[in-house]
């Protein structure tokens, strides 16, 4: 079966193997004729998307205890790719959200990487820095640099740890590779909104 | 003695009792004949200040043992105004400062709370909020609203509270008595960086 999570700018296909990313206009070319289920946050593509037979929106299987009204359909299928956990998307802004035996806790959202740099910029060209990739937490930093690293890694990672405990670390996203580095326990799977689908998929016998 | 601390875009002018915030165009005018001692962060009107008979520029005694090459004055000037402490100066910027028995341990730099709402707002509309001020942070948030407040101030205090350890927390700066709420033992000083200046002044008596 074909699963297909729908963001603001790309198709991410997913086979049961691995995942495709693929622009709108490739997607809709290529996969007209094959049976896919969708979920899709971008709002202004629902009628085309609404026009394919093949295809099926399953975002309304997608529900999970606790969850609130504009809550996301892709955060929902983060949230029920495992029954309990912490899940972090880290893309243009990071969420992140607390499930407990399949009841979301709640959550909070973070500017993207990209965003917190930008964020910096934009207040003044003397922070103006790219983000040190190869940054330590271990002391507190003594250069503007360092410390824009230093104060964009180690406050996501302070919340996170704060939200933790007990909780496995689940990362997904563009970036989710790279901040999972900087906890011990975390475990980065980009297929975990297809988990999330699948499970909405099973539970529910569509 | 009159003391300034000049900004970005206006003189901060501190007579031991009061602080005065004004416009470049009204200082200059207002105090031109008046002794006034100064540090100044904008290298634009270096050159229109060394023209001010009547002023002195005090840079050059601020320095702290542990500081870095591009410490701002600003900066230096905050961690001197007590021998230990953990300094926060919430602006356009938010930097944190820890100082210990009177030596530079170094800090941390993120967005001010402004370029924070910005940020959100730049990666979508969707998350363009204005940031919840009556926030409680004793649970985790579920709506996007809340989730993005949470984010923003749980994040500043997460990365606070763990280099906060045995130290007193001194806040300044315009979001300084808002972010200051948030901490249970936290002292708002607007006074922070003139009592910086008056220290090195008395130190190096000039």
């Amino acid at each position: 079966m074909l699963l297909a999570d729908i963001g603001n700018t790309h198709f991410h296909i997913y086979d049961g193997a691995s995942i495709e990313h693929i622009s709108y206009e490739d997607a809709f070319s290529k996969y007209a004729n094959k049976n896919l289920k969708y979920i899709c946050v971008n709002p202004k593509i629902e009628k085309k998307l609404e026009q394919m037979e093949a295809w099926e929106n399953i975002a309304d299987l997608l529900t999970i205890q606790g969850e609130y009204d504009t809550m996301g359909v892709d955060r929902k299928a983060l949230c029920l790719s495992h029954k309990t956990g912490l899940f972090v998307d880290a893309g243009s802004a990071i969420t992140v959200d607390v499930v407990k035996d399949g009841i979301y806790q709640g959550g909070f959202i973070l500017p993207g990487l990209k965003a917190y740099q930008e964020s910096y910029k934009n207040i003044s060209p003397v922070l103006d820095y790219p983000l040190n990739t190869s940054l330590s937490l271990a002391h507190l930093a003594t250069t503007t640099k360092e410390q824009i690293s230093y104060g964009i890694i180690a406050s996501i990672k302070a919340l996170i740890d704060k939200h933790s405990k007990g909780h496995i670390l689940y990362f997904t996203g563009g970036d989710g590779k790279f901040l999972a580095n900087f906890f011990e326990e975390a475990i980065y799977d980009e297929t975990l909104v297809f988990l999330g689908m699948q499970h909405a998929l099973k539970t529910t016998s569509r």
